[in-house]
């Protein structure tokens, strides 16, 4: 696999004159694959009907002559300002039930069916047209990004109910599924159903459940409109750009329509706005981004990237379609990256089997929403330091031969349902299913250890000799059987612990073959009360109260079961703290044969076919292995 | 008196197959009670007029063969979503104006008429076909829950306008009463008049004030509707559950229309929730709940109940209708209780006088809202602790002899309507009315000192030694009597600052009788910012500047009067931190000859006729008075 | 120039019986002025088109009477509330979409034609009747208060669509300023253009910008139309009373219509309320008020106070038209000033150049609103804090002779616009303008200086030996030149960083005349994670990476110019905190040979004419240059 570097570029942001010099300097310093057109909506139809492509031919004839590849995306993100005239209620609303308007991006309803046809033209159109000359597809921008996913709009509505009245058939049958007696909220017909927003209290987890479903399902029904169209008229692969952290949706349910998955990867905004860390923390890591946020995406999206072409995850095909080149302007701050950061990050993704890294964007824009949003250029043309970094790492790719993949010998199970469901149902504060999921992926992280990200709907796990499956509400009976199979196991804690209805099993979960065993009951604490282990570390957050005898590996200092076994299969009974996950993760690995010991704070590897490849993260210098890493250094064997 | 446990039990919930086996168990460990029915409108009208009493005649005669004895609670908590159609303008619409939907519980306005019908409706349906067969009535669930006291709705706005012409008789009144030349905000006619909500700045407090009265005038409207009904077909006692900390309309004047109080006690989720303490405080007392907090509300409760028969208030009826099982769903956070809470929760009940306990729910339910609410059985049936605890507490009831209650020393006023008027000016942030009482009766509590709580409109004091009346807005003129007559009382700080119309007095408070000292002006404090006493301890967040010849007690480090007396009459200038408040109650009481010391921490006492009751809600063992409690011990005298 | 008292007196809230008494209390004590009828438009005006004028004509008699001189005020801000009927939609709505209603004050939309048309119908009877008695005029109260400059009701939207066009003539000239194109937001037709509220992420800054302009543009209209209307009648000066910390609207832009600027100084209430400080200043001044920000709104409003007359800023009329005289209601918490506060705060605004100190309000309302808000009396008459300080500082003034005001050697260039550029754009989080230039204010006060604050319009700076213009987006042209002039400037950071029409110029910032450096790129720093200077201090929350062969004065010790110099033009990269601003001023003033020296904590002073003023805001005595202060402490030389 050849991997390659591009950026996103706005043509239409820039005088035509210029086109042809930044084309020029894009192919000089060793780009590959330039994005476009995913914004331009209101400059290839200025007004309804009337297409403007001229100036789209020609910025695309400029560019595949200086060499390069086009990604050209469908511009559905941002429907111009004509398109509410003709759709007035195609706006999301949302949970207070105002409009959420023009003037920004996103602002529609996935269950619009007036703007999904004017999407199907649009793409159409862009299909028929370009089909033949540009090398990969983008539908729309970042799905879900500003919590767009979830709308309470009269579309949604409607579509919700028409979503139920499919999946239960009779609303008799939808009572009984989510327990509607309890509070006399019996329906008689779908079309007495509302939306779960502006309820008393909280609304029927079962309910708020099955809406978080189906918001999911409208994200892939609008998806597939784009990709069905697209095949028709090109045999370019069809990506999208996946923004990091967002999970309202399912995105291995998009992924099985693409051919690519991509991802926009800003580690210091993430790290400033959207990580569950200490201030200690932060602080250390705020000029790099923390150090196995941006490797769990890869990691999760190859596993997206192979869903359609039925590969295995450690084969997915994958990109960062949006990779930070400097200074961002969203987060509440928004610091340098320390140099040589750029450099890392795309080695980072290269050696967690990126096909591309697209720096974005390609000059800083001086106007609009994004104006303090660093580029690869300065506003006055002048190169900024990831322009810098990208002609480096072009120049390093050149010298280095590709390598093939290989499977990793643990993988860990990540499940966007779960995601909704301990949203819906957190029972202590904080319970986050990313933060959770994310926390036993750095543990296996700081032990030095390489993983796959796997689908619920995985049913073979033979090639791992260690599987990871924390908190999944609902384990479908395959993935029960191939975890059963599995050389290691590590179940919970939470999971098995809801019905596919959302409700709590009887028997009591975690109901595992051949482990006797049942969760009595659960508590949630205060994080000035976390549950020591007698062996060291805590719970923290979560902890069960296991009955039953199966074998108990590890006791909290009360005494209650901790770990249990039964052969391979191990289930946890509490959410581990650092030392107890390191504890745990090491004697299993161990029993595996798989090695494993702490790296040094801030360091961080990964296996990638016959290489290992070192990033330090830290802010200081970090010597391990026969490595001497600079702060941003990046090192392979 | 004969003590009684009992449970909360939805048969409508389970199939009916388990019925007789679930009564069989209750009556197995000694239960006496079950309450059912306050959530099954939906089950007892599935269609607008259309009744199905078959299955409630069934379930009810099930619990009575078992030697079961009924309470049923009216159904109007939870209108059937066809109420809806019938009544689309019923709902609550909350400060902002959104409507408060269905999906939940408590959708509705007290101020909407048509919902009043329904509900006198399905009450005397209820009150006919069980007026003969139930031991007990409920009214409604836990009014207020939810915030639901006020709403902002069309209904409660034509109401409102109602209620005060009756009030105030011409606009002139009014606009006299709450000083409207303020800001040209005079009004010409009642029509014109608004909910207090929306304004651009704070709405004028006697406009805030008189809202606040009206929305819990409503409540006893609503309540006395149904109350009014079943006393035409039943002689039963009718009771309502009273959520704790509730405090948005006033209980005894809803308790002068019901025979028994009964209120829902939730230790651990109120002192997670709903408790303003320090974090180490919460953390300490985590699997405990606050040590005072239910005797609070054992007290004021007994009050409640002695509403409607006149008797003294320390012999008033009441029960907990709700007890805490095991961890709730509720709370940020959810701990497991101790082990002996749910027995030591029982006892400190019948210490205070309840006639009853009952224990929230008989099973867990696997569906819906409160999944993760613990119950007395698991959802699979097997016992979980509470039923354990239950079958303890009812041998060792039988094995007790009933006692009579006495009358303590002390009494504390609580008034509702200060509650109102200090969360509608409270002027430091943090004046919280219920918290500066509580903060009083904790003080007397940490002494080992039983306490009589009563309701403003108290006439005779004669019965205690020592009265306080703390932070009452207005003081009425048979309580400032009667406060005059006792041998000691203690008022302040902000008491009788206000008319009933919501001003300042003139001449200026507290304007006692024979004591020479006014309010000249008042200070709220920050945290940071407390004001030491000579004498020790400070004052904290408010503190008034006295002037006048009344004798001084007590100076602040800065030379103001912080305790003041003429006779019996103290008067206290501001709100005493701990140390302050143990040496002011030991010396009020040392003057009565009532024996105060302080108690072991988390260790509490009552006095209950011939007994006293030890309680320890410390995590660790405690030895006091001959005792040596373990966690959670009980202990008797 | 006479010094003169006053005070803020609602003769319609009192038995007119009490008017003459209080009139002569006021005169006894040394009062000049007395402000009336700001609120009373419901009693000028009971029902449409019904005046009442014969009770304002007595009020008026009786002041006039006793030697007190009338300032009146227009009773816009608080329209009656048969104003709603005549105009429903006059009300302003929030950024949710919510209706600010009736019920408190400052309700209406300054867009709403009907609403202006009725002010000026009032404004007209007023200045017709009382043009030739009363000695001066207040036009409405505090605009800006309760956040009311902006609002988003139908009257604005209509409002700026016809703005917008009159400033850019077709949609395609808006497009281009905006930079429209970035996410398809252009617009056909000004019709289009929403106001820039409930957009799905952050509006294009350009358009939110354009709204804050605009925003203010309309209080600037709606005030003109009463100063017209007013000077057709009287010839009496006209005034505004600012609130303070109130940066939503250009007070320079007003202040070009009114003879007199007043400002209401409540120093305890903004400390709490207003100032980002750290807890321990909030404490150690919570019963004096911040040591600066009184003197800032002093320097401030005596610039405003300049603007219509031309006048040098140095010698604006100005006033406090409301000064704190006790414990305030609105504040967080509101506590006692120190003994004494209320005549150093008087001296101080005199000092400053102040014509006149009210305190607000003669005697304490017991009704309404601001029931918990002192005044010179209590509710019941008797003499309170500030009626004693009043008396005393009228007795001092009567000793002092006048003094004229001399130029002080330091300016500070304070821009409306950069306070709306920077909270529509922060970047960081706290970024905000306001306390960016009182930072660099309070680092000239701890140093001893006295300081001009001028607008950004002013284009002669031959006056002053030293100018500061920090974080001013747009620099006018005539400004550079006038700081290119100084014999010292110090400019940056973020200085001269936009376009007019919001965008990042080319070349780059900060383009300043001679002096080659551009801002390469900017970052913002979370609070802790500061940038250490190589001589001490550091920069904190922003910095900027400057890149040119201008001579680079200070270094940050990671190697980035922090101070850059060409001549006297100085360009600072970051925000210095107290230590490294302490440096860098003092080293300018020294190369001016202006004398700075640090003052002793909470001690300040100001050169006025020939004498020295010293205030101790320390709650501790205080020693230097011979003086020895109490606290609250005044003197002079
Ligand atoms: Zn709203
Ligand atoms: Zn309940
Ligand atoms: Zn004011």
């Amino acid at each position: 696999m050849k991997r390659t570097l591009g950026t996103c570029y706005y043509p239409e942001h820039w005088p035509e004159s210029q086109w042809a010099e930044d084309a020029a300097r894009m192919a000089a310093i060793g780009l590959t694959w330039v994005r476009i057109g995913e914004f331009a909506w209101s400059r290839m139809e200025p007004t309804p009907g009337q297409y403007d492509w001229a100036w789209l031919d020609r910025a695309i004839d400029t560019l595949i002559a200086h060499g390069l590849k086009v990604v050209l995306g469908t511009p559905t993100a941002t429907p111009p300002r004509w398109m509410l005239d003709r759709h007035p209620d195609m706006l999301a609303l949302d949970a207070n039930g105002h409009k959420r308007g023009f003037g920004s991006r996103r602002h529609y309803c996935f269950s619009h069916q007036g703007y999904i046809a004017e999407c199907a033209r649009i793409t159409t159109d862009l299909a028929k047209r370009y089909g033949a000359r540009v090398a990969a597809w983008q539908t729309d921008n970042e799905y879900g990004c500003h919590d767009t996913t979830v709308s309470y709009s009269d579309a949604a509505r409607h579509a919700f109910r028409d979503w139920l009245a499919q999946k239960y058939q009779s609303p008799a049958a939808l009572n009984r599924a989510w327990g509607n007696v309890f509070w006399s909220m019996e329906y008689a017909d779908f079309a007495e159903i509302d939306l779960p927003n502006l309820t008393v209290t909280e609304a029927n987890p079962a309910h708020a459940m099955d809406f978080r479903r189906f918001s999911s399902d409208q994200v892939a029904r609008f998806n597939r409109v784009q990709t069905d169209i697209i095949r028709r008229h090109s045999t370019a692969p069809i990506s999208h750009n996946y923004m990091g952290a967002v999970v309202d949706f399912d995105h291995f349910a998009t992924g099985a329509d693409l051919e690519i998955a991509t991802w926009d990867s800003y580690p210091l905004g993430f790290l400033s706005d959207r990580i569950a860390a200490s201030a200690d923390h932060k602080r250390d890591f705020a000029r790099q981004g923390d150090p196995d946020f941006q490797a769990f995406h890869h990691d999760l999206y190859r596993a997206v990237g192979a869903m359609r072409s039925g590969r295995a995850a450690s084969g997915g095909r994958w990109w960062i379609m949006e990779q930070q080149p400097g200074p961002v302007n969203w987060a509440p701050f928004n610091p340098d990256p320390l140099p040589g950061m750029a450099r890392l990050w795309a080695w980072e993704a290269f050696a967690h089997g990126a096909e591309a890294v697209c720096y974005f964007r390609w000059r800083q824009a001086p106007f609009a929403q994004e104006q303090m949003h660093a580029g690869m250029l300065r506003p006055d043309s002048e190169p900024a330091p990831a322009y810098h970094a990208a002609a480096e790492v072009a120049q390093e790719l050149a010298a280095m031969p590709d390598v093939e993949h290989t499977t990793p010998p643990i993988a860990l199970i990540f499940d966007y349902a779960s995601a909704w469901a301990w949203a819906t149902q957190p029972q202590g504060r904080g319970f986050d299913y990313f933060n959770v999921v994310f926390g036993f992926y750095k543990g296996l992280r700081r032990l030095g250890l390489s993983v796959d990200i796997l689908p619920p709907s995985v049913t073979d796990l033979s090639a791992y000799k260690l599987v990871l499956a924390p908190a999944i509400a609902t384990l479908p009976d395959a993935l029960i059987t191939a975890l059963a199979a599995c050389p290691s196991a590590l179940i919970g804690p939470r999971s098995n612990s809801k019905t596919p209805e959302f409700s709590i099993p009887n028997p009591l979960p975690p109901n595992l073959p051949g482990l006797d065993c049942v969760v009595a009951r659960v508590e949630t604490l205060p994080p000035d009360l976390p549950v020591p282990l007698a062996q060291g570390g805590t719970f923290h957050l979560w902890r069960e109260k296991l009955e039953g005898s199966a074998q108990v590996i590890e006791e909290t200092t009360d005494g209650w079961p901790a770990l249990v076994a039964h052969g391979g299969l191990h289930y946890l009974a509490g959410l581990p703290d650092e030392v107890a996950l390191a504890r745990i993760l090491t004697r299993l690995c161990a029993a595996q044969g798989i090695e494993a010991a702490a790296l040094p704070e801030g360091l961080r590897c990964r296996q990638s076919g016959t290489r290992t490849f070192w990033f330090n993260y830290a802010a200081v210098e970090v010597t391990h292995a026969g490595h001497t890493l600079p702060p941003a250094g990046v090192a392979w064997d």
